[in-house]
């Protein structure tokens, strides 16, 4: 790499995607430069593009899960799998950093990831910091960033093509605390969705049905491990629950994922949850506007549990990229990456995302024009 | 009591409560007839009286929660707490029968509280099959209902002023899974929430606030252990966020109860939770109307664990009646019971209910007109 | 099935089986009987076999799971999976009945295994009461009696192969609260030991190992889904612990399952779990002597939990059922069941179970001599 | 304070205790100096000084848990608890220090109290340090050490009484997921066990039992809480399991904690859980010799859950100081601690302690020899 890096940046809420040259940064203690191979557009920088997350500091080097090539490192460092780690080893990295581990919400609560502290690589660091995001030739690791080596086997295009998405499913399904054979039913075909259709079908599900659009995604959802698959726009609500209803003895399902990030979606969710079921919201990243529940039917005589599910730790990665070493061959995850864009084509990719013509854009920053 | 029982009948919604002659019931094996010392008017009976529980099968003897002496038993007779039972014994029962233990609710989602047989006396079981509720002389004890004798020094007004709101706040506390300490904040402070405020305090709770009116029930939370009380008339839905952030680090409450069965405390209730916190929703056992929630905001991005507590099952009943034996002495669940009423007074009694003039009436069947 | 039917009966332990005929049963409302297809000699019928089993009424009529055809039924019959029964549907059957639902192991401490009422087919009915057990040409099953349709495409044989020990499995996998992406490390390759692996495979763990013996049960064990087996004869407990460690970046297992009912098993298991891991102990069905445990080092310093696994639910059946039918063309678990023995052949049967030629040995009453 | 600091220093298992002079030290930014006010001799001082635990850096400045008044800090320091921390305020602070944040203890088993990075003060933290002891005038609070202010109306001597016995007390009763109404029997009457009998009252518990000595220690056991004391020495194991029996309907204890490192202790205690019981181990912090246990009888056929309870985190002491703020005016923690010497005193402390004359030990590092 060069001493002049080409990042992508958006320098604020709808405004168009400029090339912009960055310095290669000096590293302290503990840092890396990583040589990214490749970044994704997803939802969420769909929600940067539109302005629609608060105290977002524009601007920015979007793309916040990333891998590449460690291209320089100041030695010794540690991944957080335990491996020492090299330059020119294919690695990731955890894109949450500086979560404090003193405020009240990581030591008292046990809930690292609404610590106040913590950014988020792509979405929280300024550009006028440095390589920040991965819409970039180079990524500036600091220390303390958790970093862990790709698995052999698994390429960048298959790690990418799960993302941020498949870390979030790792979560979401952990939160499911799903028991063997549980019927599982996910709201939303997009990274996430699919990713939670695969890690629930790897986990342990019987019956999964999945929700959501166009056609494209629908197949893909049954490739990932849906059983049946249900077209959000070639059906009604009260078709869906008749549907479900009829698959599992006329109860609803066991376990619910909102994968959705849609307001009727998430008021669908408590009408298809089995009495006793549980219901893990996980989609609403962003504000999606507010929704009708009624307490009574919808989770009071359900005795439903209801679990919100933000982001993740450090092991929902190693997890993830444990699933994807094991199962990145009969998985289609690399699928859900649909298209790569190079640095200049990124407006492209965000129109594309924007019009759900892809699922998600990955991202080459060393592709040609 | 002599062959002739008299029980007050609600013939139907808004129907005037009427007192009818029974018959002395034959008892099979197993059964017993209870001569009824105490009977409850609950917030349920108010609804039922509104017609607006499903399902009703009226006429029917109301009150489901009740003691008494047992007048005649098929010997042998054995409680829920493994004690054998004997004529002219103190006991209660537990006021949900017939839960089948083989439907797909009982043996495969382990849920019997929504087994779809079960039955509940003064509630589900018509007036046309006998002597299945509380506001009656005599209580007919079918075969295989759970019966309990009423531990020393416990007496029958003190077992109805907590009646059905302890029973189902032993559930509502057992579902919160307290940790040592929590912060807890009850909505809600008719029987059900006093329940709820002095067993968070007898199960570990540090701060309790609670939300509610009128004013002699604030009085009463506080003397169930509450610490601050927020007269819901007298305050705004922002000066209580302000109030109860102010006294948690601004973060909000660990486990937030609903028992108010208001639509809007159960919006407002997302709000006073904590991040990473817990919402059982325990008092909308009737539809009180829709609530309108934000995902993002209420659930998704607070990490929230919301709750729906059903009913309740025959281990909360003995342990209701362990803490009423321990603590019965210093919490004043009896003051839960203002005022007694006679069979010929219970439209008296729902009026007062209604109006919110009394927390809980007692009923006495054997006191004169 | 003629009015006379044949049945294999332990008179007592380290008597000879002996084939008796029996009446074909009288069947009252709810009742039916069961043309067997195939049932099995398991290591529980070794244990019976030996005595080693207290409270046994002998003589009894052993098998305690099995599957065939419903001969005749009393009808209305409807399975625990919710759907009707009719005569020549091919079902299987809970062996646990006669639970009570009334007592406190039931209803107070939700531990319906611990219930002093239950009885096992096979185990605790006695021959004297009629056909209670699998090695016979029919099969009583009385009212209450749990029944499922065995589901297309699941043959008798792939249902047997699996048999107690996969149903027992789904217990363990449930009680080990497997998070994705644990490590598991199952100590016993028995019938048990084998359909813990397949379980722990489908259900999302990441390393599975395997400690057993002799070579072919190691064999079955990697086609089951391990990625590594450990020759409990070739290796000493010093060895199997550091090549465990060189797997598990040093820290030990995930999930350790016991499934071995050795005493030395046991002993070992806690030195393979991680500091704060998880130990299921479920092959201790009978007391194998005892183990030598520090509570410093095995469990205070390590803050490890040990979860204790007794007998199985009717949902457990249910789940296993629905891994049979989606898995089993691709699980071996067929082929646990080696050999199919005729009544005639069953001390044949005990004596290769007992010398470990065989892992499981199925039985066709059917059979000729 | 002057600027030599007097300090007592254990330079060796079974060496005396001698007094030495430190020097003040420099403060960096985030660090503070405290005058101590309190510290104790525990359990943990006696094993090590009888060189019971392994890798303690000799010499050392014992007193794990202390107390004292802000002398001096380098602002703005902020508390565990949220609050500003200001010169002349009263604190305590969390022994535990350098817990990393980055290993996978921390990070991916989210399991702190095993990370490997962290020290004790008093404990792990040698004397050629620094003032890393509570048996000292002076105590170093390095950047990062978890402070929490003392609160209102809660003495020195209150919080040392219950001192480290109830931080750790605080976290077994979190791990033994108290349901309302749980009987809980305690093995062992120091420090430990009777804050757990404290907190097992405070937190629902129904019928509390202990099992201790001497006589004295039973005495204070029953005003912790306990309604039943069980002579260790006047009484045999089986008399003990009969008089449990007696209190628990034949069944055993629901909740069992180990707070007595002994190995005979840790035996007895399977016997007296119930059958899907729980059992928390938390009184092994040194190796006390191996026990002998049988699987099947106390794990498997039992269901039993057993919890290793190693340490304790930043939550457990603000939850410790919460309950003594509320209650320490009820509970005699106080009196936990018997004695207060002056460090020239210490090894008449050790030997008292080490010889049961007394429960705990509090140190003055003030009061004159």
């Amino acid at each position: 790499m060069s001493d002049r890096i080409l990042a992508a940046v958006m320098a604020g809420p709808r405004r168009p995607i400029e090339i912009r040259e960055f310095n290669r940064p000096d590293l302290p203690q503990g840092a890396a430069l990583l040589r990214t191979a490749r970044s994704e557009v997803c939802g969420t920088d769909v929600h940067l593009w539109h302005g629609r997350l608060s105290g977002v500091p524009y601007p920015i080097i979007p793309g916040h899960v990333s891998a590449g090539i460690l291209e320089m490192i100041r030695s010794p460092l540690r991944g957080i799998d335990g491996a020492d780690l090299r330059e020119g080893d294919p690695v990731v990295f955890f894109d949450v950093h500086r979560t404090c581990g003193r405020c009240r919400a990581c030591t008292i609560h046990r809930t690292p990831t609404r610590c106040t502290e913590r950014r988020v690589y792509g979405i929280t660091d300024p550009a006028a910091e440095g390589l920040f995001g991965g819409w970039s030739q180079g990524i500036y690791l600091e220390p303390g960033v958790g970093i862990a080596r790709l698995p052999d086997g698994v390429s960048f295009d298959d790690y990418i093509g799960g993302g941020c998405g498949l870390v979030t499913a790792v979560h979401i399904i952990e939160r499911a605390t799903l028991r063997p054979g549980d019927s599982v039913l996910v709201q939303g075909t997009g990274a996430v969705g699919l990713s939670a259709i695969a890690l629930a079908r790897l986990c342990g599900a019987s019956t999964i049905i999945a929700i959501g659009a166009p056609a494209a995604r629908l197949d893909l959802a049954r490739r990932m491990g849906a059983d049946r698959v249900l077209d959000l726009n070639g059906s009604t609500p009260v078709e869906r629950l008749e549907t479900v209803r009829a698959l599992t003895h006329g109860e609803g399902i066991d376990v619910v994922v909102e994968a959705a990030g849609s307001a009727r979606a998430f008021e669908e969710g408590f009408t298809l949850a089995r009495d006793g079921g549980r219901y893990v919201v996980a989609g609403h990243y962003t504000d999606a506007g507010s929704s009708t529940v009624n307490a009574h039917y919808h989770i009071n005589r359900k005795h439903l549990d209801v679990r919100g599910c933000w982001g993740s730790e450090p092991g929902h990665l190693l997890r993830a990229l444990s699933f994807l070493e094991r199962y990145g061959a009969i998985v289609p995850w690399r699928a859900i990456g649909e298209r790569t864009y190079s640095l200049h084509r990124l407006n492209e990719a965000l129109a594309d995302a924007e019009a759900m013509r892809i699922t998600k854009a990955l991202v080459d920053p060393w592709a040609p024009a």
